[in-house]
């Protein structure tokens, strides 16, 4: 379940002129940013893009690049950017940085539905006038450029169907191919990158009930290694996202100066979606509600942000 | 251009009559199928299908099964099928034929655009709760699964732009890795599955201009080796596929015993998209129609079917 509280209905020309205000002289109200951008689900911020657009002759997002600084600028960027194109852009940034963050790529394209992923990719092609399989094979190398390009490749099936035979089978090759360190092995990358979530979930669960240990707990004796990271982090993405993102936010909050591209990414694209059940879990792990750990850990209006996001 | 003549207007419930009528009693009349079915287009034959459903409560294509047999039977179910599902239909044959036939994989995912190759894979999805990729990751191995992986997954930029520098860089590339015979490096793969269709032209046409030889010539020496082959086949269905349809008429005709299968399988598919440039091609290159050629290669139901699909 979603966290934002955002009324049924609003005035999208009210709103622009709320924005507009806040934009105005010299200063920025953020105060009245928040409360109105912070409350309003995707397709009411495209409605005030529209109504400012329309207004003002302006893109609402060159007006707000211009008044904005840090943190708090970068999120609420994010967060007006409809959540294909977010991705979208959420992905370019993490090829286009100098060193590939992986970890942004097999988050979205795993942790996304297959529909929800193919619109990302038609995002990212109307922007960047390239594919994103191509950009990714052209900024990655080795073994985790097969794996990645594997996973953003692939449109994968949605279906409930499990074949328990092909999960036992499966799970044998897994389990022999980690037994000989043979990470980069191609049956894994097949394995991972082309079932659908359920079948994969049903072929971890039986990893785990013949093996009497899981295969993400397996690989994270290797975690130094990129490629074992990665495959550790997709499987987690794939078949435990909740779990997954609790640990992205915990890490992030836990870190000494505190990683905010990671606290945003999963605040700003969680929000709408299921950031309840990720705080639920946060609660369960750490006896501490996330807001807390947010209070403490951020200030000023990237802290007002986050918190209203968070659902307060 | 398509080469399917059908009327602007039809009455489906009439046709579907027509249908019923021929396939009543002892016997089918195969001229009265062909006088309707050759002469709809896909949505025509979608709405046939639909007023036959509810006239007799009865599926078309299972009806007609049962009545037909043979190259003629083959070709017209393969006919009545939307054209995505049909292209999950080939794939699938392909795949599951015991030898994998990956020329039939690579023109389905490299001769259809983006959008179209997209709705054959939901396609494929919805009839065998399996994505495409899934299967064929499953049906081959080594360097072949990798090509075809690669080419089944991508979700390929569609837009014009030409990047020339790219062009020349990436023509390198190819053209190093050919001259060292390594066929399976892993920078082929990522050119050949990636680029857009566009930027794969300017590619080739850079490699010719800066080496006197074409990049299909080059790899023509090497065609009996698989991954080659399929390379080259990759690369003429990128980026000129008219040339590619006729060559596989071409030899499907050219056969001891004529390729049914290819044959069937280029005019069901072209006759409502481009055979009629198809046909120019073939006439340019053999000197004869290639209407004649069907002619003195089929007879029967199956002959006038595919000549009344050529446009006779």
């Amino acid at each position: 379940m979603a966290t934002i509280v955002a009324p049924l209905q609003h005035s999208p020309v009210e709103d622009a002129e709320v924005i507009r205000k806040a934009c105005e002289g010299w200063g920025t109200n953020e105060k009245a940013l928040i409360s109105v951008l912070a409350h309003r689900y995707p397709h009411q911020r495209l409605e005030i893009r529209k109504a400012y657009q329309d207004r003002y002759h302006e893109d609402l997002i060159r007006c707000l690049e211009s008044e904005l600084r840090g943190d708090f600028e970068r999120a609420l960027y994010r967060w007006i950017l409809d959540p294909a194109d977010r991705d979208a852009v959420l992905a370019n940034v993490a090829l286009k940085n100098g060193k590939v963050d992986y970890r942004v790529i097999i988050e979205v394209s795993c942790t996304r539905t297959p529909e929800e992923f193919l619109a990302v990719k038609r995002a990212y092609m109307a922007r960047y006038k390239h594919s994103l399989e191509e950009d990714v094979a052209c900024h990655t190398t080795g073994d985790l450029r097969k794996l990645l390009v594997a996973l953003v490749g692939v449109y994968r099936y949605d279906g409930d169907e499990i074949n328990a035979k092909l999960a036992a089978s499966e799970a044998e090759i897994l389990h022999h191919a980690i037994k000989e360190n043979e990470f980069n092995h191609e049956e894994i990358v097949r394995i991972v990158s082309t079932r659908s979530k359920t079948q994969l979930l049903a072929t971890i669960n039986r990893y785990k009930d013949t093996h009497d240990i899981s295969i993400t707990k397996t690989l994270a004796g290797n975690r130094e290694n990129v490629l074992v990271d990665s495959l550790r982090a997709a499987i987690r993405c794939l078949t435990d996202k909740g779990k997954y993102f609790e640990k992205v936010l915990r890490n992030a909050l836990n870190k000494s100066g505190t990683d905010e591209d990671d606290l945003t990414r999963v605040i700003v694209t969680r929000a709408e979606k299921d950031l309840r059940q990720i705080k639920d879990l946060y609660y369960k792990r750490n006896s501490v509600p996330v807001e807390q750990a947010v209070a403490k850990e951020t200030h000023g209006h990237y802290e007002e942000f986050l918190l209203a996001l968070l659902g307060n």
